[in-house]
């Protein structure tokens, strides 16, 4: 049976994904800025044997709602948000097998540093970073930049093909894989002749370095994407080694997942080099009748005022302008591509999306349909996801947080070990050879490979 | 009696500043990859009531002795070097009131996402972080980048300056000291009316931006600054709050001392607004003979070809090509000022300098001429420095390490504690309160304060 994988979904702050939740009386979000809430957090998932934490980003605020950021900081939609990559070093030291996907934005990121941030990570957590390639969307964070608007959506991922050929190098082909000696009797730690500067003239981005570090295990950080646009699938089918999807329907995720596996073997990859993760948010409890009394307690708790905040900067229209049973428009936007705004834009088949559904639909604070029930349901539930979409796991948004991430390792994880879908301890290695069961480092097939020391 | 302060002076690298003692059968710095290493290191510092852990960094690589990179290379002089911001989070979880003093360059990193992170490590750790400021001085960093050339010396502090300013801007006035309510039964995390869009419209950096986290318990950072030439100074007595000082004289760094004092004093801020520390490296052991031997041990180890090699980035002038009786000339540079520089250039009374004379004062492979003796001469030396030069602390370096810090806080902190020039537990608070003992925020004389909410 097909292993599931998977992943908690969080972020350095307050609001997630599940809107107004912190404001539950058990909810800990409000301690983020603490290194205890990061370390149990850790500890907790490391116990439920979880693939990884993966950790999303925004750099800006959400200032679409009412044409003003007021209801996101009100409501602490992804504001505060702190650096995520500074949370994963004492993660790390409190766990020995969970991964850390972390999300940066290389639009504002030039790629020399950013490649030592990756690989000093790479070494502290001893194999086990990853990397969710993301380019951003906010006109907020050009303007923090400098800038007076963003870049448009189809030439950033023009930057990132540029970009990721400049990390490619840095990471896989400045240092051979003997230039490190450390002999101390000779007096050499590295093998000059085995080290070398990396030239890149691209269209956006140019360097002449030596990359600051020596190998990690992995090399380059396991690399997440969750684009879905067609330019996203693009972007995936060359780069990703792990897809995150979200959606409704199963049908339209494996449509999604299908094409990029498709756009990866044209591209000379496997269809296997590519990991499918679909977001899921789970409330479960002993029985199905405990787990509808549990979502009807957390559901006094979300904001949908929050939740139409975040839904508007995502989707870059403005639904507090809109009356309650109002058609929503398709607008032309920059903003991320999201099912969401396919509906918005009359996708074939889609039913008229208005802000009143919208809000029945976001019980939670979150476009996220939770997935309620007993242990059962929920693993019938996640199995057929991965049957019938073909997906390989799932990353599980925060409710009411830690308790959702320990009820679904208490009551979720051993109903899937009993039907054989979950693993019963960690296989060994580095996050990429657990993932795949193979290398430490991207497979030949890949387009990092070609930046290698002796590649053609 | 005037209590010393302290700090640890480390890098996320192999070599440091003595140059070679990787190679001694007992140094552990190979290990620097890993997170046990730092995390022992900091366990152990705090054993010894450090008031700091100070990080250096640098990005490029030093390429100017012989016109290659290789002796850097060959021996690992601050190469590979991860990134220190990345270490933090680990050690601090690992200890409660070490202080971490962080390098950053400024010139690469944009302020925006830079404030993030440092305002992020402000809540991780409780208020226990410092930024070292720094503007670099490798071309090698510049090709990196995509430059052609890095700025000139004088106008690295043009641009420093303005960013300070737009960093200021984020971190004291974009969210008022009441803006944050997390109310959970009114669910209202933030006051919006409280939170506001700064804006920055300098010679080098715009911004329009709201602060990405909310106040941390110090704000800005605290500030260190290690600059000495004239333009450093100018930069130190607005900005700095403690400085970090080179030099073989005691005198020669008093009139430093003083004219950065004098320099505050002259902008409206305190002369007591600002700590100076010296760099020291020290070599003890339980008597002069044994700490005289253990000396002669460690300096079979030291490099002299790696020592020259971090010496010629950091003079600029490339030592390869001298001969070893050969007077030392000044040339036109734009590494950074060091008081070897200004030997080099012929200072007033200096002697003529020679790459002979040069190794033989770089005994342990670096231009800090270490203390070595019993704790009863150590502790002399160091109050000697306190007295003469006038000098709130040290930044010891690491020789063998970490056994040079165990040693020091076995037998010289013991020895300082008799004396009562050192304290015998920690104060309570931040790292700010603790080295001034006064509040967890910069003073209202520092420019800084300025840029806050209500501010005139």
């Amino acid at each position: 049976m097909k292993q599931i994988r998977l992943n908690a979904f969080d972020m350095n702050c307050v609001g997630h994904i599940q809107q107004g939740l912190w404001t539950h009386p058990r909810d800990r979000s409000t301690e983020y800025g603490t290194l205890n809430y990061w370390v149990n957090l850790a500890r907790l998932l490391e116990r439920g044997l979880f693939d990884g934490l993966f950790l999303a980003d925004i750099l800006g605020v959400y200032d679409v709602h009412g044409g003003s950021r007021d209801s996101a900081v009100r409501h602490a939609v992804q504001i505060p948000v702190g650096d995520p990559l500074l949370l994963v070093s004492a993660m790390a030291h409190a766990t020995e097998h969970l991964g850390f996907g972390v999300t940066v934005n290389l639009t504002y990121d030039p790629p020399f540093p950013f490649a030592r941030r990756m690989s000093t990570l790479d070494h502290l957590t001893h194999g086990r970073i990853g990397w969710n390639v993301v380019t951003g969307y906010l006109d907020s964070a050009a303007r923090a930049m400098g800038l007076d608007r963003q870049v448009a959506h189809d030439d950033r991922y023009d930057v990132a093909d540029d970009y990721m050929q400049a990390v490619y190098k840095l990471w896989e082909g400045s240092w051979a894989d003997d230039a490190i000696r450390a002999d101390r009797a000779a007096g050499v730690y590295a093998d000059p002749a085995r080290v070398r500067a990396v030239q890149h003239a691209g269209t956006h981005h140019r360097m002449d370095a030596v990359h600051l570090c020596e190998p990690s295990l992995q090399r380059t950080p396991v690399l997440y994407q969750a684009g879905s646009s067609g330019r996203g699938r693009r972007f995936a089918a060359t780069h990703a080694e792990c897809v995150f999807l979200n959606g409704q329907a199963k049908h339209s995720v494996r449509a999604i997942v299908d094409d990029v596996r498709a756009g990866a073997v044209k591209q000379g990859r496997q269809a296997t080099d590519i990991l499918a993760f679909v977001g899921a948010t789970v409330v479960v409890a002993e029985t199905d009748a405990l787990a509808e009394a549990k979502f009807a307690d957390y559901r006094r708790y979300a904001s949908g005022e929050a939740a139409l905040a975040h839904a508007s900067a995502s989707m870059g229209i403005d639904l507090d302008a809109y009356a309650l049973d109002e058609p929503i428009r398709m607008v032309e936007t920059q903003a991320i591509a999201s099912n969401l705004e396919a509906v918005a834009r009359g996708a074939p088949g889609a039913p008229v999306m208005t802000k009143r559904k919208l809000l029945d639909r976001m019980a939670l604070g979150s476009r996220q349909v939770p997935m309620v029930g007993s242990p059962a349901r929920i693993a019938d539930e996640l199995t057929a996801w991965v049957e019938e979409a073909d997906v390989d796991g799932f990353i599980l948004s925060r409710t009411v947080t830690p308790e959702c991430f320990a009820d679904f390792i208490d009551l979720v994880v051993p109903e899937l070990q009993r039907r054989g879908a979950y693993k019963q301890a960690y296989a060994p290695g580095t996050l990429r050879a657990k993932l795949f069961g193979a290398g430490d480092r991207l497979p030949p097939t890949h387009p990092a490979a070609a930046c290698r020391w002796g590649a053609a």
